[in-house]
Protein backbone atom coordinates (compact mmCIF):
# COMPACT_ATOMS: atom_id res chain seq x y z
CA UNK A 1 0.00 0.00 0.00
CA UNK A 2 1.27 3.45 -0.78
CA UNK A 3 -0.75 5.58 1.88
CA UNK A 4 -0.81 9.36 0.95
CA UNK A 5 -2.25 12.37 2.47
CA UNK A 6 -5.12 12.18 0.04
CA UNK A 7 -5.37 8.54 -1.27
CA UNK A 8 -4.00 5.29 -0.77
CA UNK A 9 -2.62 2.55 -3.36
CA UNK A 10 -3.30 -0.92 -2.52
CA UNK A 11 -2.05 -3.70 -4.34
CA UNK A 12 -2.35 -7.74 -3.98
CA UNK A 13 0.72 -9.16 -5.68
CA UNK A 14 1.25 -12.95 -6.43
CA UNK A 15 4.77 -14.65 -5.26
CA UNK A 16 6.26 -13.69 -8.47
CA UNK A 17 5.70 -10.13 -8.11
CA UNK A 18 2.91 -9.69 -10.82
CA UNK A 19 -0.22 -7.58 -9.58
CA UNK A 20 -3.23 -9.61 -9.21
CA UNK A 21 -5.53 -7.16 -8.04
CA UNK A 22 -5.20 -2.87 -7.29
CA UNK A 23 -7.87 -0.47 -5.21
CA UNK A 24 -7.55 2.86 -4.61
CA UNK A 25 -9.78 4.66 -2.15
CA UNK A 26 -9.37 7.67 0.23
CA UNK A 27 -7.25 8.34 3.08
CA UNK A 28 -8.64 8.87 6.22
CA UNK A 29 -6.97 10.69 8.78
CA UNK A 30 -5.60 10.08 12.65
CA UNK A 31 -5.16 6.73 14.19
CA UNK A 32 -8.41 5.20 13.70
CA UNK A 33 -8.96 6.63 10.37
CA UNK A 34 -5.75 5.15 8.97
CA UNK A 35 -6.34 1.66 10.39
CA UNK A 36 -9.39 1.74 9.03
CA UNK A 37 -8.10 2.90 5.32
CA UNK A 38 -5.73 -0.20 5.83
CA UNK A 39 -8.55 -2.77 6.72
CA UNK A 40 -11.31 -1.43 4.08
CA UNK A 41 -8.26 -1.56 1.42
CA UNK A 42 -7.39 -5.48 2.49
CA UNK A 43 -11.00 -6.30 2.27
CA UNK A 44 -11.13 -4.50 -1.12
CA UNK A 45 -8.12 -6.31 -2.67
CA UNK A 46 -9.91 -9.89 -0.96
CA UNK A 47 -13.01 -9.08 -2.56
CA UNK A 48 -10.86 -7.98 -6.10
CA UNK A 49 -8.79 -10.97 -6.26
CA UNK A 50 -10.81 -13.53 -5.28
CA UNK A 51 -8.62 -14.56 -3.02
CA UNK A 52 -9.07 -16.10 0.86
CA UNK A 53 -7.60 -13.13 3.42
CA UNK A 54 -5.85 -15.92 4.83
CA UNK A 55 -3.65 -15.61 1.50
CA UNK A 56 -2.51 -12.88 2.10
CA UNK A 57 1.10 -13.83 3.52
CA UNK A 58 2.28 -10.03 4.31
CA UNK A 59 1.65 -6.52 4.32
CA UNK A 60 4.03 -3.71 3.25
CA UNK A 61 3.39 0.05 3.95
CA UNK A 62 5.10 3.02 2.31
CA UNK A 63 3.51 6.02 4.26
CA UNK A 64 5.10 9.25 4.55
CA UNK A 65 7.41 10.61 7.63
CA UNK A 66 10.16 9.70 9.79
CA UNK A 67 9.92 5.63 9.72
CA UNK A 68 11.81 2.99 11.76
CA UNK A 69 11.35 0.02 9.60
CA UNK A 70 12.35 -2.32 12.53
CA UNK A 71 9.67 -1.47 15.14
CA UNK A 72 7.37 -0.47 12.39
CA UNK A 73 7.09 3.22 13.46
CA UNK A 74 5.49 6.10 11.93
CA UNK A 75 6.51 9.74 13.06
CA UNK A 76 5.94 13.21 12.15
CA UNK A 77 3.59 11.85 8.85
CA UNK A 78 1.60 15.15 9.52
CA UNK A 79 -0.46 15.52 6.34
CA UNK A 80 -2.22 12.04 7.56
CA UNK A 81 -2.36 13.31 10.96
CA UNK A 82 -0.08 11.40 12.78
CA UNK A 83 2.54 12.50 15.18
CA UNK A 84 3.57 8.99 16.33
CA UNK A 85 2.28 5.75 16.30
CA UNK A 86 3.50 2.34 16.46
CA UNK A 87 1.63 1.48 12.94
CA UNK A 88 3.33 -1.62 11.93
CA UNK A 89 2.75 -3.88 15.41
CA UNK A 90 -0.71 -2.49 15.61
CA UNK A 91 -1.64 -3.76 12.39
CA UNK A 92 0.00 -6.79 12.81
CA UNK A 93 -2.01 -7.22 16.05
CA UNK A 94 -5.29 -6.91 13.40
CA UNK A 95 -4.46 -8.61 10.46
CA UNK A 96 -2.41 -11.63 11.93
CA UNK A 97 -0.15 -11.33 9.40
CA UNK A 98 3.66 -9.70 9.30
CA UNK A 99 3.30 -5.94 8.28
CA UNK A 100 6.57 -3.96 7.09
CA UNK A 101 6.45 -0.29 7.03
CA UNK A 102 8.61 2.03 4.27
CA UNK A 103 8.84 5.89 3.99
CA UNK A 104 7.01 6.32 1.29
CA UNK A 105 9.73 7.28 -0.92
CA UNK A 106 12.00 4.56 0.03
CA UNK A 107 9.28 2.27 -0.72
CA UNK A 108 9.30 3.96 -4.34
CA UNK A 109 12.75 3.21 -4.62
CA UNK A 110 12.47 0.16 -4.35
CA UNK A 111 9.33 -0.34 -6.34
CA UNK A 112 11.08 1.84 -9.10
CA UNK A 113 14.18 -0.51 -9.05
CA UNK A 114 12.24 -3.62 -9.27
CA UNK A 115 9.51 -2.58 -12.17
CA UNK A 116 12.09 -0.69 -14.27
CA UNK A 117 14.45 -3.37 -14.02
CA UNK A 118 17.16 -1.53 -12.77
CA UNK A 119 20.83 -3.28 -11.17
CA UNK A 120 23.02 -1.95 -9.26
CA UNK A 121 22.47 1.30 -7.34
CA UNK A 122 19.36 3.07 -7.90
CA UNK A 123 18.76 6.59 -6.73
CA UNK A 124 15.17 8.07 -6.84
CA UNK A 125 14.11 11.15 -6.97
CA UNK A 126 10.78 12.59 -5.98
CA UNK A 127 9.78 15.82 -7.21
CA UNK A 128 6.28 16.07 -4.81
CA UNK A 129 4.21 17.84 -2.84
CA UNK A 130 8.24 17.65 -0.96
CA UNK A 131 11.82 17.17 -2.01
CA UNK A 132 12.98 13.83 -1.02
CA UNK A 133 15.35 11.21 -2.85
CA UNK A 134 15.78 6.97 -2.02
CA UNK A 135 18.45 4.55 -2.66
CA UNK A 136 18.48 0.58 -3.40
CA UNK A 137 21.56 -0.75 -3.93
CA UNK A 138 21.60 -4.23 -5.57
CA UNK A 139 17.89 -4.36 -4.88
CA UNK A 140 18.37 -3.66 -0.80
CA UNK A 141 17.16 -0.02 0.27
CA UNK A 142 19.37 2.06 2.14
CA UNK A 143 17.26 3.46 5.34
CA UNK A 144 19.69 4.66 7.36
CA UNK A 145 20.30 5.31 11.55
CA UNK A 146 16.92 7.31 12.00
CA UNK A 147 14.62 6.72 9.08
CA UNK A 148 15.68 9.82 7.10
CA UNK A 149 17.70 8.65 4.64
CA UNK A 150 17.20 11.01 0.76
CA UNK A 151 15.49 13.96 3.24
CA UNK A 152 18.06 16.55 0.74
CA UNK A 153 14.68 18.40 0.59
CA UNK A 154 16.17 20.40 3.78
CA UNK A 155 19.46 21.02 2.82
CA UNK A 156 19.52 24.58 3.14
CA UNK A 157 21.87 25.27 0.01
CA UNK A 158 19.22 27.84 -2.06
CA UNK A 159 20.58 31.09 -2.77
CA UNK A 160 17.01 32.77 -2.00
CA UNK A 161 17.33 32.33 1.13
CA UNK A 162 13.13 31.61 1.34
CA UNK A 163 12.27 30.50 5.21
CA UNK A 164 11.33 26.37 4.81
CA UNK A 165 8.50 25.36 7.55
CA UNK A 166 11.26 23.43 8.78
CA UNK A 167 12.74 26.34 10.31
CA UNK A 168 15.83 26.69 8.10
CA UNK A 169 16.05 29.30 4.99
CA UNK A 170 17.06 28.16 1.90
CA UNK A 171 16.21 24.24 2.17
CA UNK A 172 16.23 22.82 -1.86
CA UNK A 173 12.16 21.64 -0.79
CA UNK A 174 11.55 25.90 -0.79
CA UNK A 175 12.34 26.36 -4.60
CA UNK A 176 11.91 22.47 -6.07
CA UNK A 177 8.66 20.63 -4.79
CA UNK A 178 4.82 21.19 -5.01
CA UNK A 179 4.80 23.10 -1.94
CA UNK A 180 7.37 25.45 -3.36
CA UNK A 181 4.96 26.18 -6.15
CA UNK A 182 2.16 26.66 -3.51
CA UNK A 183 3.94 28.73 -0.89
CA UNK A 184 5.93 30.98 -3.65
CA UNK A 185 4.40 31.15 -6.59
CA UNK A 186 0.43 31.23 -5.76
CA UNK A 187 -1.81 28.87 -3.40
CA UNK A 188 -3.96 26.94 -6.10
CA UNK A 189 -0.96 25.92 -7.88
CA UNK A 190 -1.08 22.86 -9.88
CA UNK A 191 0.94 21.38 -12.82
CA UNK A 192 -1.36 22.43 -15.31
CA UNK A 193 -1.76 26.00 -14.05
CA UNK A 194 1.72 26.50 -14.11
CA UNK A 195 1.83 25.10 -17.50
CA UNK A 196 -0.85 27.19 -18.98
CA UNK A 197 0.44 30.39 -17.48
CA UNK A 198 4.34 29.32 -18.53
CA UNK A 199 2.69 29.46 -21.79
CA UNK A 200 0.82 32.55 -21.65
CA UNK A 201 4.50 34.42 -20.84
CA UNK A 202 3.45 34.94 -16.72
CA UNK A 203 6.80 35.81 -15.85
CA UNK A 204 6.16 35.00 -12.00
CA UNK A 205 5.36 31.38 -13.21
CA UNK A 206 8.50 31.31 -15.72
CA UNK A 207 10.46 32.26 -12.99
CA UNK A 208 8.35 29.33 -10.63
CA UNK A 209 9.41 27.02 -13.33
CA UNK A 210 12.94 28.33 -13.83
CA UNK A 211 13.34 27.83 -9.89
CA UNK A 212 11.95 24.00 -9.81
CA UNK A 213 14.48 23.10 -12.89
CA UNK A 214 17.67 24.25 -11.17
CA UNK A 215 16.61 23.19 -7.75
CA UNK A 216 15.50 19.30 -9.30
CA UNK A 217 18.98 19.65 -11.40
CA UNK A 218 20.77 20.44 -8.43
CA UNK A 219 19.33 17.83 -6.26
CA UNK A 220 20.27 15.56 -9.42
CA UNK A 221 23.88 16.65 -9.13
CA UNK A 222 23.92 16.06 -5.49
CA UNK A 223 22.84 12.30 -5.20
CA UNK A 224 25.35 11.62 -8.27
CA UNK A 225 28.04 12.69 -6.33
CA UNK A 226 27.23 11.47 -3.46
CA UNK A 227 25.60 8.16 -4.12
CA UNK A 228 26.86 7.49 -8.07
CA UNK A 229 23.95 5.48 -9.04
CA UNK A 230 24.00 3.25 -12.01
CA UNK A 231 20.15 4.72 -12.24
CA UNK A 232 18.85 8.27 -11.18
CA UNK A 233 14.90 7.86 -11.45
CA UNK A 234 13.02 10.89 -11.00
CA UNK A 235 9.63 10.50 -9.78
CA UNK A 236 7.18 12.26 -8.29
CA UNK A 237 4.00 14.25 -9.23
CA UNK A 238 5.88 17.33 -10.42
CA UNK A 239 7.08 14.65 -12.83
CA UNK A 240 4.36 15.06 -15.22
CA UNK A 241 4.89 18.57 -16.07
CA UNK A 242 6.26 16.43 -18.35
CA UNK A 243 9.04 17.49 -21.35
CA UNK A 244 9.56 21.45 -20.01
CA UNK A 245 10.83 20.25 -16.61
CA UNK A 246 12.29 17.22 -18.32
CA UNK A 247 14.47 18.84 -20.67
CA UNK A 248 14.59 21.97 -18.68
CA UNK A 249 16.60 19.63 -15.91
CA UNK A 250 18.39 18.11 -18.63
CA UNK A 251 19.76 21.66 -20.06
CA UNK A 252 20.99 22.58 -16.62
CA UNK A 253 22.81 19.38 -16.43
CA UNK A 254 24.34 19.91 -19.81
CA UNK A 255 25.28 23.53 -19.01
CA UNK A 256 27.11 22.03 -15.68
CA UNK A 257 28.75 19.59 -17.49
CA UNK A 258 29.80 22.02 -20.48
CA UNK A 259 31.88 23.84 -18.09
CA UNK A 260 33.40 20.96 -16.43
CA UNK A 261 34.82 18.25 -17.94
CA UNK A 262 34.81 16.71 -14.74
CA UNK A 263 31.05 16.90 -14.45
CA UNK A 264 30.82 15.52 -18.04
CA UNK A 265 33.14 13.02 -17.53
CA UNK A 266 30.21 11.50 -15.22
CA UNK A 267 27.59 11.73 -17.72
CA UNK A 268 24.55 12.24 -15.59
CA UNK A 269 22.02 12.91 -17.94
CA UNK A 270 22.66 9.27 -19.34
CA UNK A 271 21.70 7.87 -15.86
CA UNK A 272 18.27 9.45 -15.71
CA UNK A 273 15.22 7.57 -15.97
CA UNK A 274 11.27 8.86 -15.64
CA UNK A 275 9.15 7.48 -13.75
CA UNK A 276 6.34 5.71 -16.02
CA UNK A 277 2.87 8.06 -15.92
CA UNK A 278 1.15 4.95 -14.82
CA UNK A 279 3.54 3.67 -11.87
CA UNK A 280 2.10 2.17 -8.77
CA UNK A 281 6.33 2.17 -7.72
CA UNK A 282 5.81 3.04 -3.86
CA UNK A 283 2.87 0.80 -3.35
CA UNK A 284 5.13 -2.30 -5.18
CA UNK A 285 8.07 -1.56 -3.23
CA UNK A 286 6.19 -1.29 -0.17
CA UNK A 287 4.66 -4.82 -0.64
CA UNK A 288 8.42 -5.99 -1.83
CA UNK A 289 9.94 -4.08 1.28
CA UNK A 290 8.63 -7.13 3.91
CA UNK A 291 11.34 -9.04 1.58
CA UNK A 292 14.03 -6.70 1.71
CA UNK B 1 48.51 0.53 1.34
CA UNK B 2 47.74 4.07 1.30
CA UNK B 3 49.07 5.71 -1.94
CA UNK B 4 49.40 9.39 -1.38
CA UNK B 5 50.73 12.65 -3.77
CA UNK B 6 53.51 12.36 -1.58
CA UNK B 7 53.91 9.12 0.57
CA UNK B 8 52.77 6.22 0.91
CA UNK B 9 51.78 3.91 4.06
CA UNK B 10 52.53 0.22 3.52
CA UNK B 11 50.86 -2.30 6.30
CA UNK B 12 51.33 -5.85 6.65
CA UNK B 13 47.98 -7.15 8.47
CA UNK B 14 47.63 -10.70 9.63
CA UNK B 15 44.53 -12.65 9.03
CA UNK B 16 42.91 -11.26 12.19
CA UNK B 17 43.53 -8.05 11.09
CA UNK B 18 46.04 -6.58 13.32
CA UNK B 19 48.97 -5.21 12.26
CA UNK B 20 51.88 -6.98 11.93
CA UNK B 21 54.65 -4.00 10.29
CA UNK B 22 54.19 -1.09 8.70
CA UNK B 23 56.37 1.13 6.57
CA UNK B 24 56.31 4.48 5.21
CA UNK B 25 57.93 5.89 1.84
CA UNK B 26 58.03 8.29 -0.51
CA UNK B 27 55.69 7.75 -3.61
CA UNK B 28 57.39 7.85 -6.77
CA UNK B 29 55.46 9.57 -9.62
CA UNK B 30 53.99 7.96 -12.93
CA UNK B 31 53.51 4.92 -13.97
CA UNK B 32 57.43 3.04 -13.55
CA UNK B 33 57.26 5.29 -10.06
CA UNK B 34 54.23 3.55 -8.84
CA UNK B 35 54.93 0.40 -9.55
CA UNK B 36 58.51 0.84 -7.35
CA UNK B 37 57.05 2.35 -5.01
CA UNK B 38 54.40 -0.74 -4.71
CA UNK B 39 57.42 -3.22 -4.58
CA UNK B 40 60.06 -1.45 -2.39
CA UNK B 41 56.96 -1.03 0.43
CA UNK B 42 56.39 -5.18 -0.39
CA UNK B 43 59.99 -5.67 0.46
CA UNK B 44 59.94 -3.49 3.15
CA UNK B 45 57.08 -5.39 4.82
CA UNK B 46 58.65 -8.31 3.96
CA UNK B 47 61.62 -7.45 6.00
CA UNK B 48 59.64 -5.74 8.38
CA UNK B 49 57.33 -8.61 9.38
CA UNK B 50 60.05 -11.40 9.02
CA UNK B 51 57.37 -13.38 6.69
CA UNK B 52 58.24 -14.84 3.88
CA UNK B 53 57.14 -12.71 0.49
CA UNK B 54 54.63 -16.10 -0.12
CA UNK B 55 52.77 -15.08 2.83
CA UNK B 56 51.47 -12.52 1.37
CA UNK B 57 47.80 -13.61 0.37
CA UNK B 58 46.17 -10.37 -1.36
CA UNK B 59 47.11 -6.66 -1.79
CA UNK B 60 45.01 -3.99 -1.21
CA UNK B 61 45.79 -0.08 -2.34
CA UNK B 62 44.07 2.54 -1.53
CA UNK B 63 45.00 5.74 -4.19
CA UNK B 64 43.49 9.37 -5.23
CA UNK B 65 41.61 9.12 -8.63
CA UNK B 66 38.24 7.87 -10.24
CA UNK B 67 38.66 3.58 -9.96
CA UNK B 68 37.34 0.90 -11.05
CA UNK B 69 37.60 -1.53 -8.33
CA UNK B 70 36.25 -4.71 -10.80
CA UNK B 71 38.27 -4.10 -13.50
CA UNK B 72 41.11 -2.57 -10.73
CA UNK B 73 41.83 0.66 -12.97
CA UNK B 74 42.69 4.30 -11.49
CA UNK B 75 41.86 7.49 -13.50
CA UNK B 76 42.72 10.77 -12.77
CA UNK B 77 45.23 10.57 -10.17
CA UNK B 78 46.72 13.25 -11.16
CA UNK B 79 48.88 13.87 -7.99
CA UNK B 80 50.38 10.57 -8.81
CA UNK B 81 51.52 11.31 -12.21
CA UNK B 82 48.54 9.04 -13.45
CA UNK B 83 45.88 9.85 -16.13
CA UNK B 84 45.16 6.14 -16.49
CA UNK B 85 46.54 2.89 -15.73
CA UNK B 86 45.40 -0.60 -15.11
CA UNK B 87 47.39 -0.72 -11.93
CA UNK B 88 45.12 -3.96 -10.59
CA UNK B 89 46.14 -6.47 -13.16
CA UNK B 90 49.82 -4.59 -13.43
CA UNK B 91 50.57 -5.34 -9.61
CA UNK B 92 48.90 -9.30 -9.68
CA UNK B 93 51.15 -10.01 -12.69
CA UNK B 94 54.09 -9.18 -11.08
CA UNK B 95 53.28 -9.99 -7.10
CA UNK B 96 51.89 -12.83 -8.28
CA UNK B 97 48.63 -12.34 -5.92
CA UNK B 98 45.30 -11.19 -5.99
CA UNK B 99 45.46 -7.12 -6.22
CA UNK B 100 42.40 -4.90 -5.30
CA UNK B 101 42.07 -1.14 -5.56
CA UNK B 102 39.65 1.54 -3.96
CA UNK B 103 40.10 5.22 -4.07
CA UNK B 104 41.69 6.44 -1.19
CA UNK B 105 38.62 7.67 1.19
CA UNK B 106 36.28 4.80 0.35
CA UNK B 107 39.59 2.71 1.69
CA UNK B 108 39.71 4.86 4.89
CA UNK B 109 35.72 4.55 5.39
CA UNK B 110 35.86 1.55 4.98
CA UNK B 111 39.41 1.06 7.52
CA UNK B 112 37.82 3.62 9.99
CA UNK B 113 34.70 2.11 10.53
CA UNK B 114 36.57 -1.52 11.07
CA UNK B 115 39.11 0.21 13.45
CA UNK B 116 36.09 2.22 15.11
CA UNK B 117 34.22 -0.40 15.35
CA UNK B 118 31.15 1.63 13.52
CA UNK B 119 28.29 -0.61 12.73
CA UNK B 120 25.51 0.27 10.51
CA UNK B 121 26.13 2.97 8.33
CA UNK B 122 28.97 4.97 8.22
CA UNK B 123 29.81 8.04 6.15
CA UNK B 124 33.50 9.35 5.76
CA UNK B 125 34.14 12.70 5.68
CA UNK B 126 37.64 13.63 4.13
CA UNK B 127 39.25 17.12 5.20
CA UNK B 128 42.26 16.78 3.27
CA UNK B 129 43.83 18.71 -0.14
CA UNK B 130 40.47 17.69 -1.46
CA UNK B 131 37.32 17.28 0.19
CA UNK B 132 35.30 13.98 -0.42
CA UNK B 133 33.49 11.41 1.24
CA UNK B 134 33.15 7.67 1.42
CA UNK B 135 30.31 5.31 2.94
CA UNK B 136 30.41 1.86 4.55
CA UNK B 137 26.86 -0.05 5.28
CA UNK B 138 27.39 -2.64 7.25
CA UNK B 139 31.19 -3.50 6.69
CA UNK B 140 30.46 -3.25 2.62
CA UNK B 141 31.93 0.32 0.79
CA UNK B 142 29.12 1.91 -1.51
CA UNK B 143 31.40 2.09 -4.42
CA UNK B 144 28.95 3.46 -7.09
CA UNK B 145 28.86 2.94 -10.75
CA UNK B 146 31.86 5.39 -12.01
CA UNK B 147 33.80 4.85 -9.10
CA UNK B 148 33.06 8.79 -8.28
CA UNK B 149 31.01 8.19 -4.98
CA UNK B 150 30.72 10.62 -2.12
CA UNK B 151 32.94 13.13 -4.59
CA UNK B 152 30.59 15.71 -2.57
CA UNK B 153 33.46 18.66 -2.88
CA UNK B 154 32.40 19.26 -6.92
CA UNK B 155 28.93 20.16 -5.53
CA UNK B 156 28.93 23.71 -6.54
CA UNK B 157 26.56 25.32 -3.95
CA UNK B 158 28.54 28.02 -2.45
CA UNK B 159 27.53 31.35 -2.69
CA UNK B 160 31.13 32.91 -2.45
CA UNK B 161 30.97 31.24 -6.24
CA UNK B 162 34.62 30.97 -6.03
CA UNK B 163 36.45 29.70 -9.33
CA UNK B 164 37.09 25.41 -8.88
CA UNK B 165 40.12 24.14 -11.10
CA UNK B 166 36.73 21.06 -12.20
CA UNK B 167 35.51 24.00 -14.11
CA UNK B 168 32.49 24.87 -12.26
CA UNK B 169 32.12 28.01 -9.67
CA UNK B 170 31.53 27.50 -5.93
CA UNK B 171 32.29 23.88 -5.56
CA UNK B 172 32.02 22.82 -1.41
CA UNK B 173 35.87 22.05 -2.52
CA UNK B 174 36.71 25.50 -3.02
CA UNK B 175 35.99 26.31 0.49
CA UNK B 176 36.32 23.52 2.92
CA UNK B 177 39.36 21.90 1.71
CA UNK B 178 43.58 22.31 2.14
CA UNK B 179 43.26 23.64 -1.34
CA UNK B 180 41.04 26.12 -0.99
CA UNK B 181 43.12 27.37 1.72
CA UNK B 182 46.17 27.41 -0.42
CA UNK B 183 44.35 28.85 -3.31
CA UNK B 184 42.43 31.46 -1.48
CA UNK B 185 44.16 32.15 1.76
CA UNK B 186 47.95 31.88 0.62
CA UNK B 187 49.89 29.12 -1.07
CA UNK B 188 52.14 28.12 1.18
CA UNK B 189 49.14 27.70 3.91
CA UNK B 190 49.06 24.70 6.47
CA UNK B 191 47.27 24.20 9.43
CA UNK B 192 49.76 25.57 11.45
CA UNK B 193 50.64 28.80 9.67
CA UNK B 194 47.15 29.17 9.67
CA UNK B 195 46.30 28.79 13.58
CA UNK B 196 49.20 31.09 14.09
CA UNK B 197 47.21 33.32 12.03
CA UNK B 198 43.90 33.00 13.42
CA UNK B 199 45.42 33.40 16.62
CA UNK B 200 47.30 36.79 15.66
CA UNK B 201 43.53 37.85 14.93
CA UNK B 202 44.83 38.09 10.97
CA UNK B 203 41.10 38.95 9.76
CA UNK B 204 42.02 37.04 5.92
CA UNK B 205 43.12 33.93 8.08
CA UNK B 206 39.67 33.95 10.39
CA UNK B 207 37.46 34.60 7.33
CA UNK B 208 39.53 31.41 5.56
CA UNK B 209 38.56 29.09 8.60
CA UNK B 210 35.14 30.51 8.74
CA UNK B 211 34.73 29.37 5.35
CA UNK B 212 36.23 25.88 6.33
CA UNK B 213 34.39 25.56 9.28
CA UNK B 214 31.39 26.58 7.37
CA UNK B 215 31.92 24.56 3.80
CA UNK B 216 32.94 21.25 6.07
CA UNK B 217 29.04 22.08 8.46
CA UNK B 218 27.30 21.87 4.99
CA UNK B 219 29.22 18.82 3.93
CA UNK B 220 28.16 16.98 7.30
CA UNK B 221 24.58 18.16 6.81
CA UNK B 222 25.16 17.04 3.49
CA UNK B 223 25.70 13.61 4.15
CA UNK B 224 23.18 12.92 7.43
CA UNK B 225 20.50 14.36 5.07
CA UNK B 226 21.19 11.76 2.28
CA UNK B 227 22.42 8.54 3.74
CA UNK B 228 21.13 9.13 7.23
CA UNK B 229 24.31 7.31 8.57
CA UNK B 230 24.65 5.82 12.22
CA UNK B 231 27.86 7.45 12.31
CA UNK B 232 29.84 10.08 10.85
CA UNK B 233 33.41 9.93 10.78
CA UNK B 234 36.01 12.99 10.22
CA UNK B 235 39.19 12.15 8.68
CA UNK B 236 41.69 13.87 6.22
CA UNK B 237 44.96 16.09 6.92
CA UNK B 238 43.11 19.22 8.25
CA UNK B 239 41.35 17.22 10.98
CA UNK B 240 44.38 17.79 12.61
CA UNK B 241 43.37 22.17 13.28
CA UNK B 242 41.99 20.04 16.04
CA UNK B 243 39.66 22.13 18.42
CA UNK B 244 38.98 25.48 16.41
CA UNK B 245 37.76 23.97 13.63
CA UNK B 246 35.91 20.63 15.23
CA UNK B 247 34.10 23.13 17.58
CA UNK B 248 33.73 25.42 15.18
CA UNK B 249 31.40 22.81 12.60
CA UNK B 250 29.55 21.69 16.13
CA UNK B 251 28.68 25.12 16.97
CA UNK B 252 27.44 25.81 13.25
CA UNK B 253 25.81 22.21 13.21
CA UNK B 254 23.87 23.58 16.42
CA UNK B 255 23.18 27.11 15.38
CA UNK B 256 21.31 25.06 12.02
CA UNK B 257 19.55 22.73 14.50
CA UNK B 258 18.19 25.89 17.08
CA UNK B 259 16.35 26.74 14.03
CA UNK B 260 14.88 23.86 13.41
CA UNK B 261 13.03 21.08 14.97
CA UNK B 262 13.36 19.12 12.05
CA UNK B 263 17.17 18.98 12.25
CA UNK B 264 17.51 19.22 16.12
CA UNK B 265 15.69 15.64 16.00
CA UNK B 266 18.34 14.53 13.84
CA UNK B 267 21.25 14.88 16.34
CA UNK B 268 23.79 15.08 14.07
CA UNK B 269 26.23 15.90 16.48
CA UNK B 270 25.61 12.91 18.27
CA UNK B 271 27.04 11.00 15.40
CA UNK B 272 30.39 12.82 14.65
CA UNK B 273 33.34 11.00 15.36
CA UNK B 274 36.92 12.26 14.71
CA UNK B 275 39.65 10.15 13.33
CA UNK B 276 42.10 9.30 15.49
CA UNK B 277 45.75 11.26 15.06
CA UNK B 278 47.91 8.37 14.55
CA UNK B 279 45.14 6.37 12.84
CA UNK B 280 46.21 4.31 9.22
CA UNK B 281 42.63 4.03 8.30
CA UNK B 282 42.97 3.92 4.67
CA UNK B 283 46.04 1.58 4.76
CA UNK B 284 44.00 -1.03 7.02
CA UNK B 285 40.53 -0.46 4.87
CA UNK B 286 43.08 -1.05 1.63
CA UNK B 287 44.21 -4.27 2.83
CA UNK B 288 40.20 -5.19 4.45
CA UNK B 289 38.97 -4.09 0.97
CA UNK B 290 39.98 -7.38 -0.89
CA UNK B 291 37.08 -9.12 1.17
CA UNK B 292 34.52 -6.10 0.71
Amino acid sequence: MDIGGTSTVALALDPAGQVEAEIQLPTLKGTQGLLDTVERAVAGLTERSGRDRAEFTSLGIGIPGQIDHELGMVQHAYNIGIDSLALGPLLQERLGIPVSIDNDVTAAAIGAAHLMHLEGTTAYLNLGTGLAAGCVIDGLPVRGAHGITGEIGHLAIDPLLRQCPCGQKGCLETVASGSALTSFWRPDASGHLLMTAVAAGDPEATHALEQLIAGAATAVRLLVLTLDPHSLVIGGGLRLLGEPLISGIRENLDRSAAVSPFLASLEINSRIRILPEDSSAAAVGAALSYQS
